[in-house]
């Protein structure tokens, strides 16, 4: 079976029962309607990015908006285990890389810290942008869940105090120090953080704050991987330790 | 310590011992003595992809060719495992950061075929812009091996061909048939083969030609991977294997 297209639906409105009718519209209304010319009576699959997605006939096919009506709901079920990746900040021309690989390889999140060495000014919350490529990668691969994004403040401290929700912590250091390889084994279970440096790596006394306040240093293993290989590294032994519980 | 400023000679110039002379020309000399402003009297590490490095010392740096002595001479061993991954031709971008992946995880080589689904011609061989690629890459990460990159003619019978030197062959195939999640250990010993399709899949015809033939369906998990996504997380695994038989 051909795939069906796929847009994006904001949670707030997502429907209740099958029959309901919504309303799509802005980018994702001129996506169906003007660049794939989609009809009345067309099916289209929506998702809201949170783990729900259906099938949806076209009811009303506007210049700018389009009404559908839900036929088959669906609600995905969160797995037990997830990986969100704290990265330091970079100026990086690649963060796109990074959201897309994310979403493909359904990590639960990306938060970004201000390092020591973390060129460029950070914004102060996630941009639209990088949500918008969020999302197109879920229309690309079929992901339901789109990453949380966020962005510390406040460095180390800052990740420290967003560490609090999940049950396992770690830290990806280049050093003599960390011995222990990150395995799969290490987010089979719960909630795990892993602290990626920023491109430059970390500050020895960053790493020492972070292993103070309980976070185990694991090594990538023996070669200076750039920030997002490392990061695609970290999000592949996590996607392999999803399915080999799913 | 500073990490050394590195730059690549090529294996048929590597010297045999400690005090020898060798002398780097073309663009790698350029970004040493005009790029770097490398001067006589300083240390460099030169290396040659095939295992070999060492630190020299710039014993004449001339407008276009230096000359360097041989300071200490290292010989690394190839890892007894090795993965190497056949990727379906396309007319992709995102090339380059294929092999830049394949180099920071150390990937034993890339073979390029030619699936239905391709796009685009591909060459006869290897390019050059490849290698040089791999050569940045490789002094980036400080990986004494550069990956051979291969271009194979032929679709399917020239991977079934090329598979004849490995010890384990596998096929990432998208499929209700592929019901065996591929894992790191598939790729702990001997030298792997993992074939994946190109942008759009591989066909069905071809993924039984390749089953009929030896090779093992694996699947890389519930998600719909870009190739270079799919590339990716092999190198990752292969990656991991590779640091847990070190």
């Amino acid at each position: 079976m051909a795939r069906l297209n796929t847009f994006y639906l904001p949670p707030d409105q997502w429907p209740l029962k099958p029959g309901d009718t919504v309303e799509l519209i802005g980018d994702e209304a001129r996506h169906m309607l003007t660049v794939l010319r989609t009809g009345s009576d067309q099916t289209v699959r929506l998702f809201d990015g949170e783990g729900n997605d259906g099938l949806f006939r076209v009811e009303n096919a506007g210049k700018k908006r389009a009404i559908l009506e839900a036929l088959e709901l669906n609600e995905h079920t969160r797995p037990q285990n997830g990986l969100t990746l704290a990265i330091g900040w970079g100026k990086s021309k690649r963060r796109n890389y990074l959201f897309e690989k994310a979403v493909e390889l359904q990590a639960d999140g990306i938060a970004f810290w201000e390092a020591v060495r973390s060129q460029g000014q950070q914004p102060d919350s996630s941009k639209e942008t990088w949500m918008d490529k969020c999302v197109q990668a879920a229309k690309q691969c079929g992901n339901p869940f789109i990453p949380e994004i966020h962005s510390l403040s406040d460095g180390v401290a800052g990740v420290v105090e967003f560490a609090r929700d999940f049950d396992r912590c770690y830290l990806a250091w280049e050093s003599d120090t960390a011995t222990e390889l990150l395995s799969p084994n290490h987010l089979k279970s719960g909630r795990s953080l892993i602290v990626i440096g920023p491109e430059g790596g970390m500050e020895d006394d960053e790493a020492r704050r972070l292993m103070d306040s309980g976070f185990i240093a694991v090594t990538l293993g023996k070669s200076i991987l750039r920030w997002e290989t490392a990061a695609a590294y970290c999000l592949s032994l996590g996607w392999f330790a999803k399915q080999e519980t799913a």
